[in-house]
């Protein structure tokens, strides 16, 4: 059933260079991963292909979860947010959506010479508030100081660590036709926050970030239903990488309804203005859960309770497809293809 | 007994900028991570001052054990080892100095676009031959790309975890005054050997990094006694510096024996070219172990068996001093202290 499919297209280690590609999470970074670290560090975690990964530990009921981020997102300091806050939400994210509960974190600090010691303390507090309300810690970290010019201010890592009952299987190999996609929000609004940020546009009202610890909407969903098949959440490359990634690893095809896709009509604005694609911009606060289409309505209440997913909609299912294309159904009545995002569309957005 | 003392002298937060001292693991580094990442993120596990965070896991006899490091050594490759080798080893043995069986590591690379996609694969592989080589496998990572000119060509962060039986319970704040120290074998080799590097100095024979991965070495020692108090890696700021923090956690004081401390001829001789002092040289398969006296030879016996520990030597003892002094009997029959690294000696070492 499993047919996983590999990204086409190959990477030429003996001339190239890394680009910016392949830090944006589409097309070129799913290349990097599945022909460098996949093929070099070869085991089934990794090969697992999900932003986590889960051990089985001996004589307990559960697996260990483990994930890890780097944060290079510029500006250091966003509306609704900055790089700690970020740091801390967006690894607590990639530990729940495997149904884990996050256990702890550790942090990795990468400083530049000359950066201002005031600016490192409002992001150390801004990580400590954002731990401190998701009741998670920052247990152990390392700092390092490169020479002027060799970094950009601060780049964080955050490693999570977590621990799921064995009774969940949620893992982005596990859609099946029949099958529906669900969202948990508005999509767009933390690289459109950014975005504005960087270009200094002027929205009626000020745009923010959707950054946002997913692990208390994770624990209202598994509490109603044991049979979600996928967690993800859309960050780099937005909902038509993470989707074109899951339909990869379950080997299935993906159909969007576009005028059922939750988007802010000053995000399609902006998107409009600045020639992008909704469907491409990050996400830090917003989760795509696929399940039975069975269980949608029940997951979907749990959601709408939560105040992280008041907006949740059902917007695409699942369908057999051996291309394992994502494609949607548009507003006018036609379909379109919903490819990888190809290229760079937004540097350093987490 | 455990009379903690704090660091003394205070970080101008309002006007100071990060400079190099503040990772280079002396005393800069050390208040950096008291007043500022101590005091905002405040928990039991970052208090404790480790290089590691060890949780209780209900219903099994063992604590989690969790570590990670930034590593951003320039040059990338050198003698003995590249920064690929050298995070898969950084990592493990922070996991392995809490007694711990390390189970597995977390990956994140910070790529500089431009880097030549060669030299990644090239310390991709030589991190998936010491991952294998110490059987630890990398079961998750993340990859990010910032701009040319905002990076240096790669820095990886490895996170790893690990398991602790609940019978030992080693921590830098368990030595206690009798105790005696002992070092796994020659110092300073992996920070001449980088410093050779960069200053294209020439030795009679080849100087070599020691990085190596000690958790076989861990695993031997507390297979013949589970009465270790404390162990530690020398790396940034060197023997020096670890002892400090060392003595600092426990509350006690440490006297060295110069004489006995293992320095190899051509380390001693480069260091007193260069005007440095080689017990603040950084070490990436070293370890420090404080023990009881009336252990201390059947774990020395345990190092020497073990290729990693053959010139295993005891160098020191714990002592009473409310002053937490670090201090040395030197060759000529004096005394001297020997504090923590006050300024950056060698920046990026590891």
């Amino acid at each position: 059933m499993n047919t996983k499919k590999t990204i086409q297209g190959s990477i030429d280690f003996k001339n190239g260079c890394v680009d910016l590609s392949h830090g944006a999470g589409g097309r070129a970074s799913a290349q990097l991963i599945e022909q460098l670290f996949i093929a070099a560090f070869a085991n089934p975690w990794l090969e697992a292909r999900n932003d986590q990964a889960c051990l089985s530990i001996p004589t307990t009921p559960g697996r260990l979860v483990i994930s890890t981020d780097a944060h290079v997102i510029s500006p250091l300091f966003f509306p609704g947010g900055d790089i700690g806050s970020l740091s801390v939400h967006g690894t607590i994210n990639d530990v729940a959506m495997s149904g884990a509960v996050p256990l702890c974190l550790a942090a990795s600090f990468i400083l530049e010479e000359g950066f201002p010691l005031a600016d490192l303390r409002r992001i150390v507090n801004s990580m400590a508030q954002a731990a401190q309300d998701a009741g998670v810690p920052i247990v152990t970290g390392d700092t390092k100081v490169v020479e002027r010019g060799k970094g950009d201010g601060v780049f964080i890592t955050t490693t999570g660590t977590g621990w799921v009952d064995n009774s969940l299987k949620i893992s982005g190999d596990q859609a099946v036709p029949g099958d529906v996609v669900l969202v948990s929000g508005y999509l767009g609004d933390h690289g459109i926050a950014i975005l504005a940020q960087r270009e200094n546009m002027k929205f009626s009202s000020p745009m923010e970030s959707d950054t946002a610890a997913l692990h208390g909407l994770v624990r209202d969903m598994v509490s109603v239903s044991q049979n979600i098949h996928v967690l993800r959440d859309p960050t780099r490359g937005g909902l038509a990488s993470t989707l074109n990634e899951i339909a990869h690893q379950s080997g299935v095809g993906i159909c969007l309804e576009e005028s059922a896709i939750p988007i802010r009509d000053k995000v399609a604005a902006a998107c409009e203005f600045l020639g992008l694609d909704p469907l491409y911009i990050a996400n830090e606060g917003k989760l795509i859960c696929i399940c039975p289409a069975a269980e949608a309505e029940i997951i979907l209440q749990a959601m709408r309770q939560h105040p992280l997913g008041k907006d949740a909609a059902q917007i695409g299912q699942v369908q057999e497809d051996a291309h394992c294309y994502v494609q949607m159904r548009t507003q006018l009545g036609g379909r379109r293809m919903v490819d990888w995002l190809a290229a760079e569309q937004l540097p350093r957005i987490c």
